[in-house]
């Protein structure tokens, strides 16, 4: 079905130092290989931009291997299957995987799941029906366990993750609390999504802000960002209060990245947990279920920023790492 | 039994700004009452110096309610029962209970608790063998929950709460390295204790020597003091480390007590949570039983140092507020 010889990709051409700059990305060309028996080629029509691809870039010890540098850069894909010698996948089929910068990509099938796109818009598996929904499932069922009446606060409130939170709490019967950057984020989070109130915190005064959006307290937080957000929410915790840490976007181009108060995490007895979303994959067959039918019946919404051709792909993923996208981050292929 | 008249008390005077000094105390003298229906009077022979009571000295939101002005200053007591008016407990009971900086109190024996002497010293069910014991257990077991083999990192190894903790770890086949301050209290728990390593946080390269200490990594943390030595101790965590938060001694003054390097919490994927023993007290009954034996037979050893008369207390609780103290800090009052 595919007639072309080669195909584009991005790699990683020189890890930052501090804020990631064009530089760090080279496109190239490169030519669609031959399918060994097994393999299936993917022609991807999304490329998923997420903060985690920033902790990769650097060669600093993290959860994960660094990406090798003049590789393809990592990344989650959705697409169809445009040759198969792998007797699970057929030409057409449509495809998660986790095939990176890249128009097209080869995959053995281990990792590739079929994706049903009768109800469910393809690049919501990138979103709320992937990995930065199951982020948010995880999070706040296994680790926020919030009961119903009590307060959830959730940072990078309209983003990928926080959009999902907050929808996920709100129907769990929790007062929903967001912070974003902006009044028109803000405005979206709790219009469109639902939430209680939302905090801008580029306003000024989050503290303040955030206080007389929680005057019962905090009971659980689910943290995106770090810094001044994590700070606002801590102060406002209750007893027994519940910290999901998700992310620590405020700090990934290298800023000190302090918890200001520890002395709150005594005070108020607080819970605490760092995750990787991957690493809980017991989960994710539940929770993409429940994401999927609540995606379906419109139950949980979501907004999308699509960046045109791979090309775009550098510039769209500094934008992220400065807030400037609004909602998930793709990048569309084709 | 009790022929005399008055007794004396000290109470708080003024609440500290910063840090505690003698003026915020004042010893009085008042008359023994007289007891109603069901009340016990007791001699305490032993008063228990801890530094949760420095929260309760401030007004400031914590997570018990302030200790109040003009009243007996909080504490824990060991003692013997002098004049009883209720049938559970008769003249020449020792009996342990929350009766405050006072030669003499009245208990309506709701939370007074009989001591057997028999095989465990009156003043141990001030340490080991009570509220410091619990709080070591119950971190140990219920938030670290360290497999044989895993490296164990305690501050203020040396006091009441640290010193059972490290040994309690050992016994469960852990690496245990403690932090305490100078080389007399990092002997001592090497030596007498039986910690793998200590580190004395006074030499001035706490970081270096505590990476020296723990060639494989750290994998639970029980924190009793903050600062620089939580900070050193994160950034040693391996992935998945659990750290029990129960005391941030080094802030008490009112000190900035930040945690310096947050991103380590998301990175290593870790669990961290603050808890106030009394809050647990399912958990009591079990543990003390477990721990008494661990005294009764040596298997746990602690230190005291032991202030004379009440009249020597608020320099002894300004002491331990400064680490002056060599294990658990009592006031001998008989």
């Amino acid at each position: 079905m595919t007639t072309q010889a080669t195909y584009q990709r991005i790699v990683l051409a020189a890890r930052p130092r501090g804020a990631v700059t064009p530089e760090n990305f080279r496109l190239e060309t490169v030519p669609v290989p031959e399918l060994a028996d097994g393999e299936v080629l993917i022609r991807n029509h999304y490329l998923s931009l997420d903060p985690y691809m920033r902790g990769r870039m650097s060669k600093a010890a993290s959860y994960a291997a660094s990406q090798a540098l003049d590789e393809t850069m990592i990344g989650g894909t959705v697409g169809q299957v445009v040759a198969s010698r792998n007797p699970l996948f057929r030409v057409g089929d449509h495809v998660g995987g986790m095939l990176g910068w890249a128009e097209m990509g080869v995959s053995d099938g281990a990792l590739l799941r079929k994706l049903d796109i009768s109800h469910i818009p393809l690049s919501a598996y990138l979103g709320a029906v992937g990995m930065p929904g199951m982020a948010a499932w995880y999070g706040l069922n296994q680790i926020m366990a919030p009961a119903a009446g009590e307060t959830v606060v959730v940072s990078a409130a309209s983003g990928a993750v926080g959009s999902v939170v907050g929808q996920l709490a709100r129907l769990g019967g929790c007062r929903v609390v967001g912070i974003a950057g902006g009044p028109e984020k803000c405005d979206y989070v709790v219009k469109e999504l639902g939430f209680d109130a939302c905090v801008d915190y580029k306003a000024g005064n989050l503290e303040a802000d955030l206080a007389a959006a929680t005057p019962d307290g905090v009971d659980a937080i689910f943290e995106n960002v770090g810094g001044d957000c994590l700070d606002a929410a801590l102060a406002r915790t209750n007893a027994f209060a519940r910290v999901a840490l998700c992310g620590l976007i405020a700090g990934y181009n290298g800023a000190e990245m302090p918890i200001k108060n520890a002395r709150l995490l005594l005070i108020n007895r607080l819970s605490l947990r760092g995750f990787i979303i991957t690493e809980h994959m017991e989960y994710w067959q539940q929770g993409l279920q429940e994401l999927a039918a609540l995606v379906a019946d419109r139950r949980i919404t979501y907004r999308e920023t699509v960046a045109d051709g791979l090309a775009a792909a550098p510039q769209a993923f500094m934008g992220l790492l400065h807030g400037h996208n609004f909602g998930k981050q793709l990048v569309k292929l084709i």
